[in-house]
C-alpha cells in the first residue's frame, strides 16, 4: 500500500537491490519501492546520512525508509526499526538514520530480534536481503513495530558537522557533500549566513576557499558566469559553492570534509 | 493511474530522483514511475532531446513525459507543459522536448505559473523537485493542463542535426549519439540513405569515417566478424556505425557532434 | 499483476531500458517491474547466469524473468519462453538462464515465432524492446507460453565453473564473480569446504591465492582487521575472499576467471 525507499552503497553492477526487491514483492506485492540512491560512497556512513536528511522529507507520511550502510554487517552490532511522528526507518544501528530524524518525534525505537521476520537463516554478510528488507516489508503490510523485538533506550545518533564563528564577520565552514555536478555544499545555513551579514551591515561578502575568492551570493547557478565560482543557497538550505556550467570540486580541489574561511567584507 | 516517466542528467550518487519520486508519490500515489535516463551527459538539451524522442513512442497514450535537463534552473527561462495527441510533457522551455514533438500534434502549450501546484517555497536552483515533480503528478493526478498558467504562443524548438548531399553518390553525415557500447548513430536516416543507393543504383557502398571504411550495410551486430567495423540501420531508424562485439567509438576516435563522408560507389 | 524482472548489459546512459518498460507498461500496465541489474560486463553471458541465478530465488512464485544480455542479436539464434515450477523465463537463447534452472522444474521451453506477440517490425538490434520486453507483458497478462511458438526439445545450458580436488587437503577453485566491493566469489561452496575440512580433520586452514595467505575463515566482513584478506561463506552459499573495508581484488590482483589453490593445514 505504502511507499518504501531503499538507500544503500551497494552500486548497480550486481544483484544485491534486485534480491532485496525480490524480497519486497514477495512479502508486501503492493508496496511502491522507491530508490534513493544506491552510490553513496562505499561505507560512508555520513554520506548516506546526509543524502537521507535531504530526500525523506518529501515522501508521503508513513514511508518506510529502508537504509543498508552496514560496514559492520556480521558484527554485533543491533539492527533497529525506528518509528517517528512521520516516517520509519530500519537500518544497522549506526547513526545513519541520524540526520533524519532531527525535526521529528521518536515514538519507537526497536532493536530486531523477532526470527518469524527475517529470512531463515540470516546470512552474516548480507542483512540487506536477510533482515532490513523483510522488516521493511512487513512494517509496509502493517506489523507493528513493536512486533520485531524489545524496546531500546537509545540508539546511535551521529553530531553533524558545524560551523564556527571566528569573529562577528568570519567564520570557518565544511564541505558536508559533493554533488556530481562538482558543487560543494557545507555546513553553513541560511540563518547562520544571515546572522553573519546582519552583524557586519553587508548584503556584500567575499568568500574565501584556499586561493580562490567568491564575490557575491547568486539567487541561482544560472546567475553565473560560465567559469565564475559562486555561492548560493542550495536546494537544502545550505550554502553551496558552484561554478555555473563548471565543477567547483575540481576547482577547488576540495573534497567532502575539507575547511575553509568565509569572511564578510 | 497513469504512467510518469523522468529524464535528467542528475546522475545515480545523490538523492535528486529520489526526492522528486517522494514528491510524486506524495501527490499522485498510484502513479507508475519509469525512469528513462538520468545520465544524460550534464547540461546536454541535445542529448536529452534525442533520448527523450527515441523511448517516448513506446510509451502508453497520456503517459506524462518529465524532462530535467535544466542548465538555466533559476534564470528566467519559463517553464511549460505541452500536451499533444499522443502524450503529456513536462520540462524547461529550453527545446529538450522538441524532437518528441515532431510526428505529434501539440494541442496546449502552457507557461507554469500557478504556485498552488508547487512546493513552497520554489528553489531556485531544483525545479525539478519544486516545479517539474509536482505539476507531473498533478497532471498525471488529472488537473487539466490550462490550469497550471497562461498558454504560449510558442516555445522552443530545436533544429535536429540533418545530413546533406555532396553529390549523386555522397553525403556528408553527423554522429549524434554514442551508446554505452560504443555503437554511433547518425542522423542519415533509412529513406535517405535509401535514396543515395538509389541514385547509384549500386546495393554496395563505401562509408568514410576518417581513415576508416565500411564495406557493407550489415543487418544486425552479429553479422559483422569480430573488430569489423560495420554500418547497419539501427532500433531508432538511423544509419549506426558499429563494431561486432568492439567500441567503434574508440576504433574511430570520434564523438557526438561529429562529421563524416559518405561514399556510395 | 506479477513482477517482471529485467536483467540486461544496456548500462544506465540510454533509452533502452526505458523504452523496453514503455512497452511492458502499454501491454501489461499493472505488472511491477523490477531492475535486477543492467551493468552486466557487456556481452558476459556467464555473469549475467551468476547473477540471475543468485537474484531468482528471492521472487515470488510466477515472476517473468526478461534477460536482455544477447550478443548474437540479430543472427539466427533462437529466442524462448521457459517456463519452470517456480517462475518463467524470456530471453535470447544463449545459455543466459541456465544457472538459474539449477534446482527448477522446466514445464515447457518454447522459441518465440508467433508475430501477433512482437512488435511490428522487429529491429535486428533491439529485440529486448521488440520481442522481450512485449512477450513478458504478456506473459505476465496471463497468456500461456505455448502461444509464443512451438515447444523445443532443448535449449542451450552453459555448464557451470566448478572445483576440482587435487589431493584429500588441497583443492583448485575458481573467480566467478567480483562485486562492486572488490569481493571475490569463487566456486567452492559451503558442502565441498566441509568436506575438504573434515577429511584434513582441520578447522583451520590456509589458503593460497598467488602470493597471499589467508589464515582463518571469518564469519563475517567485519571480523577481518581493516586490511586483512578474509575468507568467508559469502551471502550466495560459495566461499569468498574479502578484505574488510578493502579491495580484495586490487590486492589480489585477480579478476573474474582466475584460478587459485586452496590447502587446508
Amino acid at each position: 500500500m505504502g511507499v518504501i525507499t531503499l538507500l544503500t552503497d551497494f552500486g548497480h553492477d550486481n544483484w544485491f537491490v534486485g534480491a532485496m526487491k525480490g524480497v519486497i514483492a514477495s512479502i508486501s506485492p503492493t508496496a511502491a519501492v522507491v530508490d534513493i540512491c544506491h552510490e553513496v560512497a562505499r561505507h560512508s556512513i555520513t554520506e548516506a546520512a546526509f543524502i537521507l536528511r535531504n530526500a525523506c522529507p518529501y515522501f508521503p507520511p508513513g514511508t518506510v525508509h529502508c537504509v543498508v550502510v552496514d560496514p559492520g554487517v556480521g558484527s554485533d552490532r543491533p539492527a533497529i526499526v525506528v518509528e517517528t511522528d512521520r516516517a520509519r526507518f530500519v537500518g544497522p544501528d549506526n547513526g545513519v538514520i541520524s540526520y533524519a530524524l532531527e525535526r521529528q518525534e521518536v515514538t519507537h525505537a526497536i532493536r530486531i530480534e523477532d526470527e518469524r521476520y527475517l529470512l531463515a537463516p540470516v546470512s552474516r554478510t548480507f542483512h540487506g536481503r536477510d533482515m532490513f528488507a523483510p522488516v521493511a516489508a512487513y512494517l509496509d503490510a502493517g506489523v507493528a513495530p513493536t512486533e520485531f523485538g524489545p524496546a531500546v533506550d537509545s540508539f546511535v545518533r551521529l553530531r553533524r558537522s558545524t560551523p564556527g564563528k571566528l569573529s562577528g564577520s568570519e567564520a570557518v565552514g565544511h564541505i558536508v557533500h559533493v554533488d556530481g555536478f562538482g558543487n560543494l555544499i557545507t555546513d553553513l545555513d541560511e540563518p547562520f549566513l544571515a546572522e553573519l551579514l546582519a552583524a557586519s551591515r553587508q548584503r556584500y561578502f567575499r568568500l574565501q576557499v584556499r586561493d580562490h575568492e567568491v564575490r557575491r551570493l547568486a539567487g541561482s547557478y544560472a546567475e553565473g558566469q560560465p567559469g565564475e565560482l559562486i555561492a548560493l543557497i542550495g536546494s537544502s538550505g545550505y550554502l553551496e559553492l558552484a561554478i555555473n556550467q563548471g565543477n567547483a570540486r575540481d576547482t577547488l580541489d576540495i573534497e567532502e570534509g575539507g575547511e575553509f574561511i568565509l569572511k564578510v567584507l
